[in-house]
């Protein structure tokens, strides 16, 4: 029996490794989606790309998006990425880091491919538990987003689908996601964090990003594989 | 005192001309968003630009996105636009020219631009009555994805503002519509509605998209102008 297709919304990060890992296991044949939008740097799409080959998936495609044509954030315009010595010194609220309406647009390339498809099922990593404060990382959005989806694609109108929206990482600690992705044979020497990494690509270890990863591998009592000279 | 911006999907077609012309009626300083998303054709954006210009905006981005990637629409696969001799024989149901996901992917570059603008309002020239049948021009799913924008951003959660998503023209039919614009000063000589236009960029007349056009003009008991030869 052929497994039915899944849209996994893919980073590069560590979180959307691990929700394509889940949807594998869960059964579902995973699409990867990633997206060109103008960020800072290119690195997490190439660790996208090894992320996609070295796990397995049906297809993988790369949208091109320019959010900078709209800035506001400390990701896709000339802003300052804020940086910090603990975890514990992350602002409050939500930082300049978050980019506008971006996992809306995200989910929203990711519905399209799911109709064309006829996959029912998109995955995607967000997490309301170690994150940075995002709005449309909470689980409340995600259920208003599926909702909307339902009454917005012609398979929810027909009733022949009913559009999900899988979170499974929604309620983990970072440590929880790292043993979650383990367990699945994740290899986390792909996955790439940083927000603002330095000339040759090495992670600060002081943006939001960065200092939640750290925190979860310290949680899980290993080192973090991205990090071994060796793989940089 | 400065008026308030506002952001408004304006495709070219007649209904998006007269939902500016309404938003800017209403008091708001248009920003006006289009989309070169691999549709048949480029003379819709020509006329974008041609109304924007023509009827004055406070800026028009045209946004890239290539919807060809996942296809599954006559407006951007190798799929044949459905021609009809009578706009009564437009077919029940959802028709080959739907584009999965469309409006939901325009909404969300329009919410990340009022976002970015620091604007609550987001006009759509949606219409559930005079219209072809798809999803995501219902009522229903303007109040859910309305709903999602307010959990989506950052004003949202914050309490600073609200987003409106405004449909001023969905009760009206397409008559009432052009009735509407013309009173506004609209010249639906800038604008353009046909799926599927000859080399010469002619309209087919026979399209549904033609069809509504032509119903709404014959309920006004005027000539389209955008049909006076001198105008072609």
């Amino acid at each position: 029996m052929t497994e039915p297709p899944a849209v996994i919304l893919l980073s590069g990060g560590l979180d959307s490794a691990t929700a394509l890992a889940i949807a594998r296991d869960e059964g579902f044949r995973p699409h990867a989606i990633s997206f060109r939008y103008g960020q800072r740097h290119q690195i997490e799409l190439a660790s996208a790309q090894r992320v996609a080959s070295v796990m397995g998936v049906a297809d993988h495609v790369v949208v091109d998006i320019d959010l900078r044509l709209f800035g506001g954030s400390a990701l896709t315009a000339d802003l300052v990425v804020p940086h910090h010595d603990l975890v514990e010194e992350l602002d409050d609220g939500i930082p300049i880091t978050y980019v506008p309406a971006r996992n809306t647009i995200f989910l929203s390339f990711a519905l399209a491919w799911a109709e064309t498809l006829e996959a029912s099922d998109i995955f995607i990593g967000v997490n309301a538990l170690d994150y940075s404060g995002y709005p449309d990382c909470r689980p409340e959005y995600i259920e208003a987003y599926e909702r909307m989806a339902n009454l917005a694609t012609r398979a929810g109108v027909e009733g022949r689908q009913q559009i999900r929206i899988h979170t499974p990482l929604i309620d983990l600690t970072k440590a929880q996601i790292i043993e979650r992705g383990l367990a699945l044979g994740v290899d986390y020497g792909l996955t790439y964090s940083c927000y603002d990494p330095d000339a040759l690509g090495r992670p600060c270890a002081t943006c939001d990003s960065c200092l939640l990863r750290s925190k979860g591998f310290a949680g899980v009592g290993i080192d973090d594989p991205a990090l071994v000279p060796a793989r940089l």
